[in-house]
């Protein structure tokens, strides 16, 4: 056995320019909604040099559309697959899902980028890049992983099911093909960007839109309108208190060092179309977190009534009440015992491979993990690589070291989990 | 000169239904920025056959785009030209420009619209679109006062200019344009919706856009990013207060009934692109009032000022300094004596026809009067029988009696101002 772990540390430690360089390849495609194939075929074609039994399709069709979970408002996947890559065991041991998606935020504004946003460029120790952090770094880690075991001829007895998914940044209906496709396992690591903290619960989290109403007016009589802008001045200030009333209850220990456990971001904001007029109505979009200890609805439901009560109490909502709608992306929380096996073994690698003990918390937002588990009934821990603060940023980037640590831990978790075919 | 008046006011109210039905086909001709050429070549129909002389051209060149009042960001004029067309007088009498623009505004949320915003449609003495107060009705009140005196065979001895022209919603190139041409006058009236009030002094105004920035991050863990939206508050906050601040030095009686009479209209705000990520930019763009007896560098040094303050005492901002940029629309401010002689012979007119004295007030917002009083030296008086309330709003309406009405005032005001050459 300890055999088997030196020559997966000494393999990883030969080959880490192949591992930054796979991962630069793979930042510099832009695999933005819709554009997930190109860093896809990356991806596959790497899995088919390693020899994985590979499982390429198109997502879609009446199951995944109309199962509960189903949370999309995207109408074509044709073209951009997902991808299952599997690393066969000899039988008799735990399976493992290695999780991570493909798909990356858009990049914001270019102009506070330091470099080209697809440039996977290297600088003291770090590849900058959209996707670098969430979660190209924790794939390329994966397969890192994945590759040691095979260059050191090292064989399971487990199966290590890779998964390399789309739309995980819009709802998760990827990894919710993968699973109603049949793939479920003893466990599941999902290696997004965590700062090399161990997530055993996950928050969940949804997305919204508010649509105010005002009334148009010209500019220069804007008293004789009603702004959305102002109007949704109320709302924000609202949504504000909500946010701070939900995580005055939090009391989670696993929480305990996150300044906002379950945030309610505002992520958008559109209202009017020309300088002069008053703007008849504004959209607002955003991000509700959802503790590990409550539902999707009840979090809905607490929105809701702030917007009811906004409704009684303003006499312009009174009359013209803002309306609410729960579309696109919607992440279902997770939570695993901290004492689960899977937790035990990982925490083990961590402490093999860094010497230290890993921070064990509660992730700050939703992963497809909500689906792994709930859907798929699947245990699953969150652990990788990237920078959670650089995460949907500009000058995303990525600790490469990490990226390589990562890999060796979840290397030897392997081992321990799948357990080695000594045979 | 009392038998021509009754001709005129005769003619006048046998064609109504034909007045309301030029209004009605010029409604249903969408002519937003860009779109003019439809409704414009209606216009230039109608003054062909009343047998003026037409000067119709497309606008540019390098006299009006480096003109210090030219403030434009279009760049293609063609196909939508400009139309001055005279109704040449004998000679002796006083000239007047009779001034109206043929754009529109955008219609806005279509859903707040009862009718098609383009429908033209009739209803209880009112006719409704986008446009039909703003101020396709005033320039048919026009026309109609022009065709009453040819109708009646009266001719007067100085020049009627009537002038129908592009652009007034987004800066007036067009009237700057016409100016520029040549087209000056010793008065000149603009139909603008003023609810049949005179408005012998013109708020100016201008837009601005600012841009606030933020810093992104994920919407799970947004207290590692700035929000965009959020310091956009402080913007906004500010600019309210700067309006209340610049509107309580206003003491000119003219705008005693105005609750704020020069305004700073937040028209437009976008910030965001994705519901989970924390927004890394604010664009802010709006419409600010520059009162008869400032200037528009006074004005916007003002707002500089206030945001100049933001940036110091705001540490985000210190580093990442609030961005002001005047762009587009500018209108200079005008003002006129109360007592000058179109001033007098309007008022009398407008006595005659209704019975009533008219009210005299400073106009909440600017119209090209600056242009044609500040550039071409002509006296301008404001008067027009649209609904103020409703221009750039929702279903858009004219009252048409008052069309009617407007039109036989400015006909009677014509007779005396032009002078008739009884000869």
């Amino acid at each position: 056995m300890e055999q088997n772990k030196v020559r997966i540390k000494q393999w990883l430690k030969d080959n880490r320019a192949r591992g930054a360089r796979l991962l630069q390849i793979l930042v510099q495609e832009d695999s933005t909604r819709g554009n997930e194939s190109a860093a896809q075929a990356i991806v596959i074609e790497k899995c088919r040099q390693l020899g994985l039994t590979l499982d390429i399709w198109e997502i879609g069709g009446d199951e995944l559309k109309k199962h509960p979970a189903f949370c999309c408002d995207r109408q074509n996947f044709e073209g951009n697959p997902n991808l299952v890559a599997v690393l066969k065991g000899s039988g008799g041991g735990k399976s493992i899902i290695l999780n991570g998606h493909i798909d990356v935020v858009p990049v914001g504004d270019e102009k506070n980028w330091k470099h080209d946003p697809y440039s996977g460029a290297i600088e003291c120790g770090k590849l900058y890049g959209r996707g670098a952090t969430d979660m190209k770094g924790g794939n390329v880690a994966l397969i890192m992983a994945i590759e040691s075991l095979i260059a050191s001829r090292i064989r399971l007895k487990g199966d290590v099911i890779f998964q390399s998914v789309i739309e995980e940044e819009s709802g998760g209906a990827g990894t919710l093909a993968a699973v109603l496709r049949g793939y479920q396992a003893d466990g599941a690591i999902i290696p997004e960007p965590t700062n090399m903290k161990i997530f055993p619960k996950q928050q969940g989290s949804m997305w919204f839109r508010i649509k105010v109403k005002g009334r148009a007016a010209h500019g220069g009589t804007r008293y004789e309108g009603v702004s959305a802008i102002e109007k949704s001045l109320l709302v924000i200030q609202r949504l504000q208190q909500l946010e701070k009333d939900r995580n005055a209850r939090i009391n989670d220990p696993l929480f305990e060092k996150i300044p906002i456990p379950i945030p309610i971001n505002l992520g958008k904001i559109k209202s009017g179309e020309w300088p002069s007029s008053v703007p008849d109505t504004a959209i607002l979009e955003g991000r509700m977190g959802v503790s590990p200890e409550e539902t999707i609805q009840s979090a809905q439901g607490e929105m809701e009534n702030c917007l009811r009560e906004l409704n009684e109490n303003d006499q312009w909502f009174k009359e013209n009440p803002l309306q609410i709608e729960w579309f696109g992306g919607r992440w279902l929380p997770g939570s695993l015992e901290s004492d689960h096996p899977l937790m035990k073994e990982l925490t083990k690698s961590f402490k093999e491979v860094r010497g230290d003990l890993p921070v064990i918390e509660a992730s700050p937002w939703g992963t497809d993990g909500g689906i792994l588990s709930n859907v798929g009934h699947t245990p699953v821990v969150v652990f990788g690589p990237g920078i959670t603060a650089t995460a949907h940023d500009a000058n995303e980037h990525i600790i490469l070291e990490d990226m390589f640590v990562a890999s060796e831990i979840i290397a030897l978790t392997l081992l321990d989990w799948c357990e080695v075919d000594e045979s």
